[in-house]
């Protein structure tokens, strides 16, 4: 799988996109991450990339020139799946979503500014308008982040452990039960003494049930959900 | 405003920490962030702070103690307001959430290792849980620059135009009107005339219009919040 980010602020984007898991598929070649500053395709001579908007808006709008000619140029060297643009607008993104997206070839991500790029960039260059969430952040970087991490781990090999992430919350429309770890007693603490007892039946019994009870406490849209 | 990170991978949060905006509230005063590495506060001699599940769970678990130490460390140096645990099944952060955020003094944000912590740390130390979503990241560090950015952002004078946050999506929970930059035309592609009128009155009840039909037709669950 291949994404290409696009951004205005690609040394954001530096130091999650080298570590832990993401490094280690990248390093296996089961994933590219290619970044590119936007800033390299304008025409500008001082590389302005964003100006007023048309109106009586406050805020300052990425234009659509050099996102166009990026685009433009990237399309003429592969065929792409889809050409994302983080916005708050968007689909909202959940684990189904980067299950679908897992298995895509090639991807565009464009890095919305906070205040918005042009929209005819939206209407006539985007493919699909993804949200991490209902909140305003500064820009689309840490939601590409976001994008790029639930996705790229899921290409198998990409973890150490298969079993592991099908036991994550969300790929049953469950919470996962509470997990412990040593020492068995910390501070007066101690673990369920049920995850002490070896009956591997009892305990896979017990998980469940937590599973189920902090799902109806804490999410019970989730159980609702196909 | 001052936020503590704690992380086992902490040299993933750099670069998202130290640009934009983040960047400028840091340096006007506004806000500090401290990225602390929890592999410092374990008395293992190879600093490791993980270890296997108790039961019959594939995957590790971030155990209690290096944790515990941590937390009362900096506890001990001043009071907090909130020691929040990213966690897929926490409570959805949102705008609203942000807002109460960026009122608060001293935070924790405690990042969770994709399977999870001794959940000890999070009936014991936590006092709230927060999800950026529905989908499993590998660790909570991504969840953590994204609360920090879009608090931060919030504090007076973090941003050079206080206007253009208020009309941010979600601040009045309508999502944004479409915004346009130069040139007014580009490829065939026309900027609304309206935009171009200079009718003050006008042009705002047409971005009124256009935030409540694209609100109706994308996001008609924002129309019932109160």
């Amino acid at each position: 799988m291949r994404i290409d980010i696009l951004s205005a602020v690609p040394e954001l984007l530096e130091s999650p996109l080298s570590h832990s898991i993401i490094k280690r598929a990248i390093n296996k070649g089961l994933a590219e991450i290619h970044i590119h500053n936007i800033r390299d395709y304008t025409l500008d001579k001082h590389k302005k990339i964003d100006d007023y908007a048309f109106g009586f808006s406050a805020g300052m709008v990425m234009q659509i020139e050099p996102i166009d000619r990026l685009i433009t140029h990237l399309k003429s060297e592969r065929e792409y799946d889809e050409v994302i643009y983080t916005s708050p607008d968007g689909e909202v993104f959940d684990q189904p979503m980067a299950n679908s997206m897992s298995l895509l070839n090639n991807v565009i991500i464009l890095c919305g500014h906070y205040k918005g790029i042009d929209h005819r960039i939206r209407e006539h260059l985007i493919t699909k308008e993804v949200s991490v969430g209902d909140f305003v952040l500064t820009g689309g970087e840490l939601a590409a982040c976001i994008m790029a991490d639930a996705v790229i781990r899921l290409i198998p090999g990409a973890m150490s452990d298969v079993e592991s992430a099908l036991s994550d919350s969300f790929q049953d429309n469950l919470l996962a039960p509470p997990v412990y770890s040593r020492p068995a007693e910390y501070k007066g603490w101690r673990v369920p003494d049920i995850l002490l007892s070896g009956n591997e039946a009892k305990v896979k019994e017990w998980e469940y049930e937590q599973a189920l009870a902090r799902t109806k406490a804490l999410r019970p849209d989730l159980l609702n959900k196909k």
